[in-house]
This record gives C-alpha cells, sequence and structure tokens, in this order.
C-alpha cells in the first residue's frame, strides 16, 4: 500500500516508526507492505515513488527540523501536489487541527477523495466542520474515511462503539474527550488554582499551542461531533455543540462538589442534547477517572453502561490508531 | 437461522424474549429470522420444526416451571435427541456451568459441533475444562464456536480484546471478573463483615446455588482461561490457574489496605503467571470499580492501558451478547 503523509509532527514521526519496527510483522501476520512515497512538512516536501528510507526521513527531521533536505529534488511541492502528481492508496493526513476553516486539512481530504485515494485524518478539523458532507464525498467517490485517532488516541472507542456493540442500540454517551482539561481540574480537585494548574500543564506540554482549544471545550466539542456522527448517525458539526469550557470553574466549585463525593469534569455529551460542560460527577463513577486520562459511558438497551478509560493522545498512540485504520481499509477493500 | 437451545433459565427466557422483541429490526437490519426450532430445560422439551410460538413459551414455562407442557408430543427429549433430530445451524447452550466434568454442556457442544452445528455457549464449564480441544473440534468440523456471554455478561470484554485492538499486541491482562465477590469486597470495605456481606450478596440473588464457585474463584478462573485461549492464544485448561478465592480476606486485611488508599479485589491476572487472588489495588486506578461491576485493563504495546468497565451479568445483558454472536457467525457464513 502506497501512503501519502500530509503532516510530519509527533504524529508522523511515530507513524514512521512504527511502520519501520513492525514491517516484518505487518507482512507475515497482515500480508501488507505500507511504503510512505511522499510527506510534507510545514517547510517542504520528500518523495520517493519506490518508498522513502524511513530511518533517513527520520534523521533528515531531527538534524535539519525538516523533511525538505531528503532530497534535492521535489522538496518544494505541496500536500495537493502530492495527491495530483502520485500513484498513492491512501491519504494519511496529520496536519494540526483548526477549527475556522480546518485547512489545510481540509483541501488535502477533498482533493485525495476526488482522486480515488482512501484517506486516514487523526486532523479533527475538517471532521468537526464537515463530517456529514466528508461522508457523502466519500461514499460518492467510493473510497473509505477513517479516523480512529481522532478520539481517545490510542483507545480503539470509535471502533468499539461501532463493532463490539453490534446489534445493541446505542442511546447516549457520555464522556471525558480531553485529557488536558481534565489534568487541569484533577490538580484543582489537589488543591491547586486554576492559574497554578494551567501553568503546570503547560510546563508538560499537555497544552495545544492554540489553548482555546483544550479551555474553551473546542477539542471536546469536536470529538462529540466525530462520535454523534458515526455512532449515533446524527448529521451535526462544530455549531450544534452548546459548549462551555473550563476557564469560569472556580476553586469554590471544586470544594463544592467536593462536599457532594463529586469532582467537577468537562463532560461532553450526546443525549437530547450535544453538550460539552463542566458538571459534577460522582467520584464512585467509572466515569470519574483523573490526571490525563480519557473515559466514555456508553448507554446501550440492553447491556447497561459500559465505560472505557484509557490514555487520550499520544503520539504512539495515535500513529498505533491509524495503523489499526490502515489494516481495516485493507480488510474492506480485500472484500470488494 | 434455525436454534436449539438447550438450557430455559434466566438467559433462556431473556433470549426469547429478545428475539421476540427484535424480530422485525432483525429482519430489518440484518437479514436474520432466528427460529427456536427446539428447546430443552431441566424437565422436558419442546420442538416446532418452523420455529416454536416465543410467547406461548414463556407463559407456558411460567405457568408450570417447564416447557415441558408446550405441546404433549415430542416433549420428552433430550438435548442430544434435538441435535442429532432436528435440522438446525445453530445450538445455543445456557445450561449451568459447572467444573467437575462440564456436563451436560460438554456432551451437547461436542455433539453439535459433529453434527455440522456453530455453537455459542454461555456455559463457561466446558469452555474451563477443555477451551483448546473444542476449538480444535471446531475448526475440524468447520463450525463457529462463539462465547461472548461468558465473559463480562453484555459487555463486549472478548469481542473488545480480539477486535477492537487489531493489529495491536496485548501483553498482558487484569480484571475484576466477578461480580459477586466485587460486591462482597465492597461492602466489607464498607464496614460489614464477611458473613454478613455474604448474606447481603445471598438475599439479593447474586450468589450461585454452589456458592464455592463464587467464593473460592472458580467463576473468576473460568473465565480468565476463556480470555487467556481467546485473547493471548495460550492453550490453557482450570488446572493451569493458580487460585486463591476471597474467603480468608480477614477485615483487618481490608482496613490494611485503605490505610494505603487501596482496596482488596478479587484480581483475575495474565501476565507471567495466570492467577485469581485478592489483591489490594489503588483506588485511584481505573479497574477499581465497586458494587458488582466488573473491569478489566488490557495492556497493549502501542496504546498503553486500556480499561473497560460494565456490568457482569444478568439475563437480558447475556442474552444480548449471545444475539451479538449470533449475528457475527451470520455475517462469517455469508463470507463463504
Amino acid at each position: 500500500m502506497r501512503l501519502i503523509l500530509c503532516g510530519f509532527g509527533i504524529v508522523g514521526q511515530s507513524l514512521a516508526k512504527l511502520l519501520e519496527s513492525r514491517s516484518e510483522d505487518l507482512y507475515v501476520r497482515f500480508g501488507i507492505k505500507p511504503r510512505i512515497v511522499g510527506v510534507i512538512d510545514t517547510k517542504g516536501s520528500a518523495v520517493q515513488t519506490s518508498g522513502l528510507d524511513l530511518n533517513k526521513l527520520l534523521d533528515v527531521k531531527k538534524k535539519y527540523g525538516t523533511i525538505k533536505k531528503y532530497s534535492p529534488t521535489k522538496n518544494n511541492l505541496s500536500g495537493v501536489d502530492l495527491i495530483k502528481n502520485l500513484d498513492a492508496d491512501v491519504l494519511i493526513e496529520t496536519t494540526p487541527s483548526n477549527y475556522k476553516d480546518a485547512e489545510p486539512g481540509m483541501t488535502h481530504i477533498t482533493e485525495a477523495m476526488k482522486h480515488g485515494l482512501h484517506v486516514i485524518s487523526v486532523n479533527k478539523g475538517p471532521l468537526a466542520l464537515a463530517f456529514p458532507s466528508l461522508m457523502e464525498l466519500a461514499t460518492y467517490n467510493q473510497v473509505l474515511l477513517r479516523f480512529s485517532g481522532t478520539v481517545g488516541g490510542g483507545t480503539p472507542i470509535i471502533d468499539y462503539a461501532k463493532n463490539s456493540l453490534h446489534g445493541e442500540r446505542i442511546t447516549s454517551f457520555d464522556g471525558i474527550l480531553n485529557g488536558t482539561t481534565n489534568y487541569i481540574l484533577t490538580n484543582m480537585a489537589n488543591g491547586m488554582s486554576f492559574k497554578t494548574a494551567l501553568s503546570d500543564a503547560k510546563k508538560k506540554g499537555y497544552v495545544e499551542a492554540d489553548e482555546s482549544l483544550d479551555l474553551d471545550g473546542l477539542d471536546a466539542a469536536a470529538k462529540l461531533v466525530i462520535l454523534a456522527n458515526w455512532i449515533m448517525d446524527l448529521k451535526v458539526t462544530m455549531p450544534d455543540i452548546k459548549r462551555t469550557g473550563i476557564r469560569n470553574v472556580s476553586e469554590q466549585d471544586i470544594k463544592n462538589a467536593a462536599k457532594k463525593k463529586c469532582a467537577v469534569k468537562l463532560i461532553a455529551s450526546c443525549n437530547k442534547d450535544l453538550t460539552v460542560s463542566p458538571i459534577e460527577v460522582s467520584v464512585d463513577s467509572p466515569l470519574c477517572v483523573n490526571g490525563t486520562l480519557n473515559a466514555i459511558s456508553f448507554t446501550s438497551e440492553h447491556s447497561g453502561t459500559q465505560t472505557i478509560i484509557g490514555r487520550g493522545a499520544g503520539g504512539i498512540e495515535t500513529a498505533s490508531s491509524i495503523l489499526r485504520d490502515l489494516l481495516e481499509i485493507r480488510q474492506e477493500i480485500s472484500k470488494i
């Protein structure tokens, strides 16, 4: 399988490492030999139609901060150039999420689908702003769009809800979908002020470059859009979410909750309404996890409430989810 | 699909209700029309090759305590008689688990497979005592053996580990797999004595007729055998499990744990060894759930530790897992 990789940050590099370390095993167990034939980062591109040398690619990135220096030729192409000019099977979109116009990811994804490429996106922007129409575009072009890494990182929340509860009707769900705000709220429950907790989270590298994505609940809302579309078949986008972040959660709120054996958590909820807001959760609830953990509780018709807890993000976890999507695409294609 | 149902206790009856209430939906969404053509309980049998009237069957069971009175003919057959003489596609085995010789479930399952029937078992006995050889028998006879309801009730633990983590290597797991002992230990943590907690659990109907299955960890060990075989590809049976129950957990043990912010839980663990034993678990761990909840934490190579929490058992939850297995069998068959 020939891959085009847009974005070569932590996730892209982790994917390159994972493909390199698992190559033999992937061939033996699943019969696939994924090759990255083109990659872009913010400064340039690298192309090799027989497959890039991933160790060299990682070395070049480490040394120069860009993959532009991989080769003196074809090093100044855009993502769209690669999509239009390379023979490839799958686009992997890992550029940063933005919730204004979702670019450049939106153009990468739509162009790729129009050119018959399957798409794996860990970029939440395009899905949050246009999930229903992207799905239609995929159907129209007879390609697959997968996005396991957008929610729950390495924890296969999306797959679980869609496949493991096969034959069940999920009636509602509630989740802690943003590890950063959970980390801050956990520290506040342990006595820190919001300000100190935020700067601690920043020091640890947990906060997005644009802190609003975490603090104002945009990241959680984007994940809620994705889950609501994929699991509940709702045709919704970002503006449909009622959203309140954690900036106004006071130390007093946290104390009041604690008195009731509760903790304040930023909960993304899909019930009658779609909301993201700080809510008091009983500390005895399985949903009430601490630190950077994510958790989601699905309520289904016959099986009661089921909770999945796992690490929310991280380069290698997200790379691992891309690999899962790739294997699924491989399986789906082979059925045709 | 024509089904033979062995056992018509809570699970069997819940399945009949579920099939009845979902019949239209199952046809529309999945294209299947499951019909129970034969059923046995401890006192007799009921047979109708065009499919039993499930409402009548449930009424008869309620009125007479047995389905024997459903019809004056063919009401005295054994499970093996049904398997040998009826045209059917799937055997559903719901007779009680026993860990001495696993009968009558063992004979039902092996006979069914020899006669070309796929098997769904929620009876843990045969799997605990002979998982590897039953799997071989299924392969030899080219039938499918499924058993989602044996672990986690309605919570699709087995499916999650096998399918949702596709492409990942699970390296170890630990779980609270028996809700009854968890209920007793939770009550002890809240100050009850073992004796009072046990009699409370009995009053609520949580304890198996043979209390040893819960208290001595047999039920948890059986589930560990099933998971170890299915997920980790270990060829093990009950005698391979190092097993300690909860009878010797003292109130002092519970107090000592609490001082360390821990709780004593009966943990089934698959790491280097396969063990079931009472262990101190940090109350901050996602695994540390209370009441009758079950929880299992899988550690995988790239995605860290992931925990699933849900209700462990119950008639409707287990019936729902049988339905999931049925849909999976339907899907697998249609691929051939």
